[in-house]
């Protein structure tokens, strides 16, 4: 009998510009330089549908959605990114990294913006129910953060415009969240890009040893 | 003391093109001509934020989406339309017509695409939670409608593209629901325009006659 292979599921998170998307990247790279599939993907977004959905929720007006809208928009982009991306990878044994997974919409909606995670918690029971195997969390300063995400000009600034008191709360929460998270791995986001992967590929190595 | 004005909410459903947006359009005129404030709105849509959702849910591919997916789309295109265009209107004693409303979702997901009607129920009251004073289901033959709906050649076909049998499933469904739900009265949608609306102001005089 064959064994049916074992996907990872990993997440990355933290507050806009503390360097996700660098770090998904370069994880990506070392596991893949390891031999192993890797399916790098992101949210909002990370299918085609989700995509679409994604320019929604992050172009526009900072009042364009209502919290409450705004949740059951992340929540179906989530649906459709889990049922076309993550599970056929999981499913054949690839290692998924997200650049941002539940662990956002719990923070940005169900905390900051109003005081809704009740409703996020509910809609994540209901409709998507999977959590990452490992969740990574970059703590980074909120001031140098935010200014290195308004540097690259991306059009997708609805949240990174509401400001730095924002940004202050989002770090406290994702702190919270990885206290009290035995999946989470709190991560010293400052240093050089090379500097905070290697904590990164200890952390991995730590939490999924066996396996990485 | 100024009594607050209590506005009405009607809906139209029933099978693609049994007529609904006809008789909606007509009725509005009528209760305009009878000096009312009438806001005549549509599903999925009616607001701006909504409207733009409506493009994702009925363009392309019947498979685009799947149906928890779509559910959610539709769920966030309601509540938007619902504290944008129906609340506000309501508040300042409008009379809200809206061509499709929930009951359309409980239909097309809810009962023929999936056995999901749990969910759809468990999101409404989660997200909407409002029910029109008044539906009027538009009863009508599924093979006549379809043709009428399809050559209209909208692009917004998704449904219809899914066939006769679907549409009967979704007749039954509703007089089904028209026959379960106090709120419903089911309008035999035969005869010309101007028949059929004379059923539907007999409906609306009955039901909601001290204020019609
Ligand atoms: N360790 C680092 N030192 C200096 N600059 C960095 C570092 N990591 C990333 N950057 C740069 O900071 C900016 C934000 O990084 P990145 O896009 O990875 O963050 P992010 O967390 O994905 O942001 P967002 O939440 O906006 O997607 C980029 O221009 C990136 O090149
Ligand atoms: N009583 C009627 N007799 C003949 N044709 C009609 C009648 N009512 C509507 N039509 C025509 O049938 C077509 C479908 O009507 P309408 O658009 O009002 O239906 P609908 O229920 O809103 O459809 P859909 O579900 O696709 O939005 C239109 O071309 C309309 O002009
Ligand atoms: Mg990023
Ligand atoms: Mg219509």
């Amino acid at each position: 009998m064959t064994q049916a292979p074992t996907g990872r599921f990993i997440s990355f998170e933290g507050i806009d510009g503390s360097g996700k998307s660098t770090q998904a990247r370069l994880l990506a790279e070392a596991l893949r330089g390891q031999g192993r599939e890797v399916v790098l993907t992101r949210e909002p977004g990370g299918s085609p549908g989700a995509e679409e959905i994604r320019r929604l929720v992050l172009e526009g007006d900072p009042g364009r959605w209502s919290p409450e809208t705004e949740i059951l928009l992340f929540t179906a982009a989530r649906r459709d990114h889990l049922e076309r991306t993550i599970r056929p990878a999981l499913t054949r044994g690839a290692v998924v990294i997200s650049d941002r997974f539940a662990d956002s919409t719990r923070m940005y909606q169900g905390s900051f913006r109003a005081n809704l995670r009740p409703l996020v918690d509910e809609l994540h029971r209901l409709m998507i129910g999977v959590e990452p195997d490992l969740t990574l969390i970059l703590d980074a300063d909120p001031s140098s953060s935010l200014s290195r995400g308004l540097a690259r000009q991306s059009g997708e600034d609805r949240f990174e415009n509401m400001g730095l008191a924002m940004q202050e709360a989002l770090r406290e929460g994702f702190r919270a969240l990885a206290a009290a998270e035995p999946r989470c791995a709190l991560i010293d986001a400052a240093g050089t890009p090379e500097a905070v992967a290697a904590r990164i590929a200890a952390a991995v190595q730590a939490r999924l040893g066996a396996w990485a």
